[in-house]
């Protein structure tokens, strides 16, 4: 039984997509069998979650456990360890579900030297929340999901470039869920020109991502509705040096080369961590093809469209070899309404 | 989309069983699109879920929304009015689940005179943490479960009194989890004479219920290993006025009459609010008969045991008219390993 551990794998959960290139962390503080404190990591450079609910618990911590979702941290970042606070609240035990890999320094000798029994307790649900922060981690970028609405035969729209049929309600709100627990929606010139999406989150309170918009030539048509719309930032990533907008929720950012690597790198650096794509067939092409794009979500509506196959949702230059072909693992499907949708990981 | 109602109900869940006679509530403050506190109340007397999470938030709470799962207190009891926390914190707009039907003052019209939008939003999984502690406040009598293990014939043991088929690990478990989130377990004294069980709980950092023995004549056979063992108070109810104990953690409760009202009465006023019934047939029938009996959790095992049926789990005096005989709604089945739990629900 780890119902405790559970809960504290809840509590993360609950604020997953709000703290940036921060982990979501959750823990809850138990003393002779009840719960005294809860807590979460909030935002990035906010209290960790042990903090949080080693405060709900004050003086009932003292001799209490610990259970954290992930290994408490042992640096000073922008908050000082965890660890020293679980040593002072005079804390018996700490279990955790997931060894934190990107710590420079091992908290367990810590805790252990004051007398501290440690626990490390794998939680599979757990590893879901973090495998694809630890990699983010290590590469300095953020995490990558993809995500596609297309018909069963693979196309985002019809070759006269119809999309209408993808948006069944239930589809709708999930990907508003989606916008909100990432920090940013990257989408294509061409995407936000055909349709002129909003990129925004109309889930109640929901939390709106930075809209980033790749155009190598800087060819933009400022008219459009989405740039009369300041609900959330927009960032323009271009090699158009020349390029500028004078609205205050846009700025533009110049690269000399536009690769997926540097965008993701410069993202990472402003504090996004966890980026959406939502683009037409080339810009979803090359993140597939991408090694940082780690999961896919496909919301496939129940029709085949046929025809030229331009608008296939992805697309290579030329025949890939087998081997080359990227390879995925279903994690999980659903139905929402008469839609079914698909959660895929990278292999 | 209610999800941060839904957060706020889940750490109602994560608290059930410690809140004695006070309901399990959970709370989330948030703004901006993003959680900024979180809280639950932790113990009868302690404070509120709304205090818990607004506490949290601080200064973030101001304009921000706060997601209850229970209509907010007006009421000066061991703690201030939650309501009066509420405007306090300048929180613009109140979401509640579940509209609490024992307050004597609403607290809709306080909130909505100090410009706060407020928002009654009914959720079913709520009303589950509710239903029964609405029932049980107006009657000052605490929440009823009797639980069950038999066989697919409903016998609780064979002639002779062989009942050691029912103890899957699984089902085990799951009844240690019961134990945890009752305050106090019932039973009567043939079955402490015939099977010296524990009742305690043996689940991680499990919280002993107090045990709860009904013995009118007060025969009671003190060497047996219950009475020996200190981990939970043992409280016996008794008609017998010479019946004492010289152990620090047994207590003699002497009742003129002790019927199931005036023996659930007198526990509630001691701070029990929820009780487990695991007895034997003579027991668990008179609570099943009871109209205070709310909530039936049989465990069936894959066998049948026929034979004279003396340890038949529901013994009434004289065959019942249909009319008279309880009826229940099944809440729901699960498998625990080969064997099926039922919940049910008294009509």
């Amino acid at each position: 039984m780890s119902h405790y551990l559970n809960y504290a794998i809840q509590l993360a959960e609950m604020v997953e997509g709000q703290t940036g290139v921060n982990p979501p962390v959750g823990a809850v503080v138990v003393s002779q069998g009840r719960v005294v404190g809860l807590g979460a990591h909030l935002r990035q450079g906010d209290k960790h979650a042990e903090v949080q609910a080693l405060d709900m618990a004050g003086a009932e911590a003292q001799g209490g456990t610990i259970y954290i979702s992930l290994e408490p941290c042992t640096h000073y970042g922008s908050t000082p360890p965890c660890v020293n606070k679980i040593i002072d609240f005079g804390i018996s035990k700490v279990v955790y579900a997931i060894k934190d890999t990107t710590l420079s320094s091992r908290g367990d000798q810590i805790l252990k030297e004051h007398g501290i029994e440690v626990e490390f307790r794998y939680q599979e649900a757990a590893m879901r929340l973090y495998e694809d922060f630890f990699f983010a981690k290590r590469n300095a970028m953020p995490e990558v999901t993809v995500k596609v609405s297309c018909s069963l035969d693979g196309k985002q729209a019809t070759d006269v470039g119809q999309s209408q049929w993808i948006t069944n309600k239930a589809v709708k709100q999930d990907v508003f869920q989606l916008r909100h627990t990432h920090d940013a929606v990257i989408t294509g010139n061409s995407t936000v020109h055909a349709d002129d999406p909003s990129y925004t989150t109309r889930i109640e309170e929901g939390k709106h991502p930075v809209r980033v918009l790749l155009s190598k030539s800087g060819e933009i048509n400022f008219d459009l509705s989405m740039f009369q719309d300041a609900t959330a930032p927009i960032w323009i990533y271009t090699e158009n040096p020349d390029l500028s907008a004078n609205q205050e929720h846009i700025d533009i950012i110049y690269l000399k080369e536009c690769t997926i690597e540097r965008i993701l790198g410069n993202l990472y650096s402003k504090g996004i961590g966890r980026v959406l794509v939502e683009a037409g067939p080339q810009v979803t092409s090359q993140f597939l093809h991408s090694t940082l794009t780690k999961e896919l979500i496909l919301y496939y509506a129940p029709i085949i469209i046929g025809g030229s196959g331009q608008h296939q949702f992805y697309q290579t230059d030329e025949v890939l070899e087998l081997s080359q072909v990227p390879n995925f693992e279903i994690v999980r499907t659903d139905m929402l309404e008469q839609n079914i949708k698909v959660q895929l990981r990278k292999k």
